[in-house]
């Protein structure tokens, strides 16, 4: 895994920089030949037709400043979810939406919470932010405490589905988290929500304190493009946009305005890639379990598994020999877990057939010593 | 000029959303008909290998993340500036790298500073950062006082040239603020240096306390792109990746560095694109001296002047309506003057009728009342 060398600390840098312990993305290898299964991208490219509104918004415009709050885009929302444009907020990935809301609805002097095991993101925010929390033991299935995460302090992050584990909590579980925060914000990170069965927007009109954050790079299949929304209550959304207009006037540039706009036009494709995604999900599992390994069961566009004899850290090691990225996260808890993303037919098939070899090569050396 | 409405306070906004005042960006309208000369935008179209680049990169991979270290584009940067690939950082835009440095270099409890006519957006970092700040108050000739700069308690950022005053500061000069504030960090802002004589590049290796940010906004002609870059001694840059890899790990995408990267490449379309404009301004100056406005020797793609009769805000409304937008700020000191950016020839000769004409129908408003 990419880790990052301990910087020497410079006299120049301030408190927040000191504390700061940054994000380790997954491994992005430039060689075309590497099967990619660690940052639950999509196999499928984008729409054909975002590639043709990004051809017409080049030849017209790179000179010019794109519209501050990406109107186009916001106008594609709001139609598409069927709700009213102040209840949107666009940004430049769903990470930056995140860090806003931290700085935009939590305090450095009241304990936000999330899950011990989610996106590993979350920690970090807060820690740039100074912000204290609470990590709430999930179950020894996996699955969130839902009443755990009533009467928070600060504030409730909770990714659904969960990261790195794929579990879903279904939206009436939300509703009584929401209900049981009244004077938090409760911000539902639904970056895999399209691979599940229902997703937490329908609340927003309800409940003044809930958040509902999206992203376009997995099931858009954008993630080269940088574009996120959060749909929420105007009061929110009118936070977000103080924060962002005092850092950044144009966060989301054109070519990603025009180009996630035709994404979300584009339905048809939409829903083809995205069964297709699925179907091969609900393929992979079987065949994972035939392999010996633990699946836990996913709703999100990757799995969670563990194999029953064989250790996850070699198993991703080989994986990588042989030219297979998976993210295999170094954390108590998870540590004897690989995250493997659902890609294509091919992909998997591809995959299946080297995870064999690396299987009966792990036994055979076993034998051996 | 756009007013953000006073929204009512929301009881979920932290205090940080309470004490932020956004920065309000110059008018972006749709019209295509209007001729924009209020944010400084490039008359000229980016090089055509821009769009090339783009081209190529969107058929690969726009459902792959981007290199979160931007690094085609650290390349291209590291070889024309020959500087270190340690000594490069780059942003979505240069605004999102200055709110960068603000949370990286400057404390709550040390005071910066920065000149009192200068970039509206530094003391909205410095409110949204809580960082206390000295608004230096320039000379009656709008001339930055370099040495009211030394020995500063937490800080300096200073634009050169200047905006909205065009003026350029010496390298030499610059040299003395930086080593005069030997513990504080001193951020020089080049948005325009490309128009102007010299940049302070190359006092980044003597220094390690100098920051230099730089856009492809203006220069490059990629407002609509949001690409910027900051060069620094390494261990100031690895503080900006701490904080970038705490907020979000891939803030450019994939369409900007490859068109950015292409950008740079094209040396001899980008410096036939800045003469030109530079030959531009030079023209403009004495036409506008000939109608009567006191005009500041502009080393940037704008002018900044003043009517000897007519008030500025006059001036900017009866060019509004004939679909000329250029910018005012309605701020002491400066409530009379407007800043015009510089065109392409056609735009400024069109500029200049729509002018002459508000000009005579202004004093024969007067004659007639």
């Amino acid at each position: 895994m990419r880790q990052r060398k301990e910087a020497p600390m410079n006299k120049f840098w301030s408190e927040t920089v000191k504390r700061t312990k940054p994000y380790v993305p997954g491994e992005q290898l430039n060689d075309p030949n590497i099967i990619k299964l660690n940052t639950n991208e999509n196999p499928y490219g984008p729409s054909p037709q975002v590639s043709e509104a990004i051809h017409s918004e080049m030849k017209r415009t790179l000179h010019l400043y794109p519209a501050p709050d990406a109107d186009e885009l916001c106008n594609e929302i709001s139609r598409y979810y069927h709700v009213s444009k102040d209840t949107i907020f666009i940004g430049n990935g769903s990470d930056e939406i995140l860090a806003f809301s931290f700085m935009a609805f939590f305090e450095p002097h009241n304990q936000i919470c999330f899950p011990a095991i989610t996106y590993s993101f979350y920690p970090v925010y807060a820690k740039l932010f100074n912000i204290p929390y609470d990590e709430i033991a999930l179950n020894r299935d996996f699955t969130i405490p839902a009443e755990d995460f009533f009467g928070a302090e600060g504030g409730v992050v909770i990714a659904n589905p969960n990261s790195p584990t794929g579990l879903y909590l279904d939206v009436a579980v939300i509703e009584d988290i929401v209900m049981n925060n009244p004077e938090n914000v409760v911000i539902i990170d639904e970056a895999y929500i399209d691979f599940a069965p229902d997703s937490a927007v329908s609340l927003v009109t309800k409940y003044p304190n809930l958040l509902v954050v999206r992203t376009m790079s997995k099931s858009r299949s954008l993630a080269g493009l940088r574009v996120g929304f959060a749909i929420g209550d105007p009061g929110l959304i009118e936070g977000l946009k103080r924060i962002k207009d005092s850092f950044n006037s144009y966060t989301v540039d054109r070519l990603a305005i025009a180009g996630s706009s035709a994404a979300i036009r584009d339905e048809d494709y939409f829903q083809e890639t995205i069964q297709k995604i699925i179907n091969t999900r609900e393929r992979l599992i079987p065949e994972m379990k035939k392999r010996g390994f633990h699946v836990l069961p996913s709703q999100a566009n990757f799995i969670f598994v563990s194999h029953y004899k064989i250790s996850a850290e070699s198993l991703y090691q080989r994986l990588k020999q042989q030219g297979i990225l998976v993210r295999h996260f170094d954390k108590p808890d998870i540590e004897h877990y690989l995250r493997i993303t659902v890609g294509s037919d091919e992909q998997m098939k591809h995959f299946l057939e080297v995870l064999d070899n690396v299987i009966l090569h792990i036994k055979e050396s076993a034998v051996k010593n």
